[in-house]
């Protein structure tokens, strides 16, 4: 590696470094990555398409450059039909370690702006491929088209690049020199001249989840990689794919800035391995970032102790609704909140909660039964044609999800309000599609339903405002959440829910009713979680998230 | 509390506020703190001393605010003789738990800039009484007045303004609103409203050592407490003064900034109580910050699962001495070193790498032998007067340091190089005091020393320079470090210890020979520690150290 082929992705990519370094500080909106296709080029869908339909049946980061023969992981069965028949290369925990050891030296010593210049060419060209992101997010998940793209293409690389200014910025807070002079009096002054010097703690290992591997993914990925680690990524078993494309990358990028290849490794397991147990407590992995469920999220927490671990876990989200004073939009945007993705976000609002004595609208007071009813509509109409419903729901990811759609369905989970409703995708017959269903409690003889992941939402009656306050910050407490939102009118409340939402360390979002939703944050300005109640123990991109990921060594000497 | 309350301390110390976040970016030398009494005031030195003696046989933090009746943690008796005689009001954890539990709130609720201006103000109130602070730090620690003036007054003054102004600028990174305007085309722009609220975690509990209660106990004291956490302060049953009066100071400013005072409490135990691990492991506990023995430490990491664990442990300080062009200087320099307060830092060198065939100096080369005779002569004549020597080895903090002295007096320990000697102070007849004792080692037959806490060093003969790099390495990952030293003059051997530290793990000081010395560190400036070996989990004070003692939630709204 040589000044001469490192410095042109410095001078390249320091302004996008600069804007977003100044965009966090900001939060503003503010993203380089455009999200709709045809600001990719008029040819961008078709190419993409192609470029996807291409990647079937091949085998990715291939033998010739791995240890060990490349294994099917199985797994990859598109929720819109279809295997991807693509294989991977595997390799041991052993040889990943090896490899993720030698490839470490020449990374940590690069300065943060090299690295972050790496970072932001990876990005570039994971952005220039978005298309094809966007079809192999959405054949792995379940997503439909147009929110992979979207969330799985530029605003997963939103929170990649958000993760890398962080980095920078946490790096390079400390100079990398200073000169020390203390005064003496009438003697000369002591001098001294210090270098401080950024290094990695070792191996960052990224644990994929099945639902959003790049938009959760990136910016564990990123953050570690910015501070000069190498990185292991294991992906989930349903989708390795985004991921696996993302390391392919980043290993192009490395090698052409001289770095060896192996900073970015690729961990697909073979079937029943359990290689991210067996990797996430080797001595080497320093760093830990998961997302996915909490039974696993605490057992990293339990086991995984020679590493920093980040996990994003599960949580019970929850709504009050007070009162509004626009209930047609504000049912509109929880009809939307609830449909999208058929529910499958940590953020998807599952628990509403209503007083029992109904709530003050603009068209006037509205009972608890009507607000379940005027809400099932506003589902009913959202979701009524087919072809439309498909491209806001997606399919449903697994098995699990549908046997609570089922549960629902048949009562179990407490009086039927709103039936799911399979629905035809005209593009996909093949793929498993519902709406929502719409589950009636009443919490003053019903328990408070735990975790329910998928398109099942319960409205839930409450005794009053002040009852549903409480209930919403014991929620959050007991149960986490990764989102909380509120309907009301009347100051009092929202000073309430707020003070209680804020207390029980759970994000919020008020009377929306317009094309801003609860279960969407913005990267460069909101953060993405508070891991400050259970659902997860850091948040998407706080100081927090990166300040641990290296420490500063210091060389200090007599100056003069 | 009104705003006409808080206001003018915001006022008083916003400039120095500014002054210390600029010194933090700057690492150049500064401090507000002036370090010698004189700049107190003429008769700083009689009046600190008269409030010194003023405290004897009292009972501070009294029983009448505090739960339970007072006790006497018995424990303090002065290493330069005689009882403290000092009773301090006694709270159970469950009193304790509660008071800062319900003290939490309107903490919790402050601006981080009145949180800041709340801890400068307590800072300031110290620094007046730095020479009382002096004394109890003396007769609790073991050091001489002057280094427990320095040290234990102004230095740890400065290492806590550190942690103050690191914990603001984390804190004020993100904006306590913000605008979000996303252009929608030919459509409104979606437009949000958003605020930021910082909330610490819980209860931080700073564990307290020994040696140094005031510079190793500020920094997690007040960046637990600036980022909005209640405090309880469980300080070393030896060495309370020094940390009640700071928490006294404490509740006082707080009180009259209209805070609970129990933001702040101190936690004596009783005789056997072992107080510490209760406290550790309450669930209202989300922050420790410990320093002292590995024993507890490791305890701490292994069990108080519920807190962030900061950890400052014990290592083995090696310095290689492979050539020199100031051979007088550095032995001098190395002398001080070894003999400043006995041996009993943190940070003070044990091991001494010399190569077996000698060093090159600039008195022509020096054997392996004749260095170690150099060097012990070097130390005889730092000590020779039994007065100016008491002030510079202040006394043997306790039994164990004690019977290490008299095994290597025995041979026990290896070859004896240099036999301590016993000093008799003439202020302080009764001190235990004893110069440095250097025994003899060598690396091809003997292991190299762990931990040997007190004024034992050793001098081994290691193959060579590049064997020492090695050894050097070695020790720093395998028994920590808290500090590194080298004296070279050739710049491949410089440029191996420097990549053998940083890669290990530990900061490096080059070929010191004048009034700097490898065992101090200066706020502002140097990191103490690096959290990047056994030695210690954390550093005074990078962001890490502050970032994640808060988390940030945020409340959004549609804007117009």
């Amino acid at each position: 590696m040589t000044a001469a082929t490192v410095h042109p992705l410095i001078d390249r990519h320091q302004q996008t470094l600069d804007r977003a370094v100044t965009a966090l500080g900001e939060r503003d909106y503010w993203s380089p990555y455009p999200e709709f296709p045809k600001a990719y080029g008029e040819d961008a869908m078709a190419v993409g398409a192609a470029a996807f339909e291409a990647l079937k049946g091949t085998t990715r980061l291939a033998a010739d450059e791995l240890v060990g023969p490349a294994v099917d992981a199985g797994g990859e069965v598109s929720p819109f039909g279809g295997d991807l028949d693509i294989a991977y290369g595997y390799r041991s925990a052993d040889a990943l370690m090896a490899a993720a050891v030698a490839a470490q030296p020449a990374w940590a010593k690069a300065s943060p702006l090299l690295r972050a210049a790496v970072c932001l060419e990876i990005l570039a060209r994971i952005n220039a491929r978005s298309v094809e992101f966007g079809f192999a997010v959405q054949h792995t998940t379940g997503q439909a088209f147009g929110m992979a793209f979207q969330a799985g293409g530029p605003h997963a690389q939103d929170r990649g690049l958000e993760a890398v200014a962080a980095a920078f910025v946490e790096q390079t807070k400390i100079p990398a020199k200073a000169n020390w002079t203390k005064p003496q009096g009438k003697r000369d002054p002591l001098q001294m001249e210090k270098e401080f010097l950024v290094r990695p703690r070792g191996v960052g290992l990224v644990i994929g989840c099945n639902t959003f591997p790049t938009w959760n993914g990136f910016p564990g990925f990123f953050a570690s990689l910015a501070t000069g680690n190498t990185v292991v990524v294991k992906p989930h078993p349903r989708a390795i794919l985004p991921l696996a494309l993302t390391v392919e990358i980043a290993r192009d990028v490395l090698t052409e800035a001289g770095f060896d290849a192996d900073v970015v490794q690729l961990a697909p397991e073979q079937p029943g391995e359990g290689l991210a147990k067996t990797l996430a407590t080797r001595p080497e992995v320093a760093i830990i970032d998961y997302t996915g469920s909490t039974a696993f999220g605490d057992w990293l927490e339990e086991n995984a102790r020679q590493a920093l671990v980040y996990t994003e876990k599960a949580g019970v989200n929850t709504v009050l609704v007070e009162s509004t004073d626009n209930y047609a939009a504000a049912l509109g945007n929880l009809a939307f909140s609830l449909s999208l993705y058929s529910g499958q976000m940590c953020t998807t609002p599952q628990n509403l909660l209503i007083p029992r004595a109904g709530i003050a609208t603009d068209q006037g007071s509205k009972s608890f039964a009507e607000v379940v009813a005027d809400l099932s509509t506003a589902v009913g109409r959202l979701l009524s044609d087919d072809a439309k419903a498909s491209q806001l729901l997606g399919a449903v990811v697994n098995p699990g999800v549908l046997q609570r759609i089922e549960r629902a369905e048949k009562g179990e989970l407490g009086e039927l309000a709103l039936a799911p409703r399979a629905v035809v995708s005209p593009e996909f017959p093949e793929a498993v599609i519902r709406t929502p269903a719409l589950v009636t409690l009443d919490a003053a003889k019903d328990e408070l339903p735990g975790e329910c992941f998928g398109p099942v939402a319960f409205a839930i009656a409450v005794d009053s405002a002040a009852h549903g306050v409480e209930l919403l910050a014991e929620t959050v407490r007991t149960r986490g959440a990764m989102s909380a939102a509120a309907y009301t009118t009347s100051p009092e409340v929202e000073g309430a829910v707020v003070d209680a939402a804020v207390d029980a360390g759970v994000s919020l979002s008020l009377n929306l009713t317009g094309q801003v939703f609860v279960n969407q944050t913005a990267a460069f300005s909101d953060l993405h979680g508070t891991g400050a109640n259970p659902a997860a123990n850091a948040a998407y991109t706080d100081a927090a998230f990166v300040a641990s990921r290296f420490r500063v060594m210091e060389v200090r000497r007599h100056n003069g």
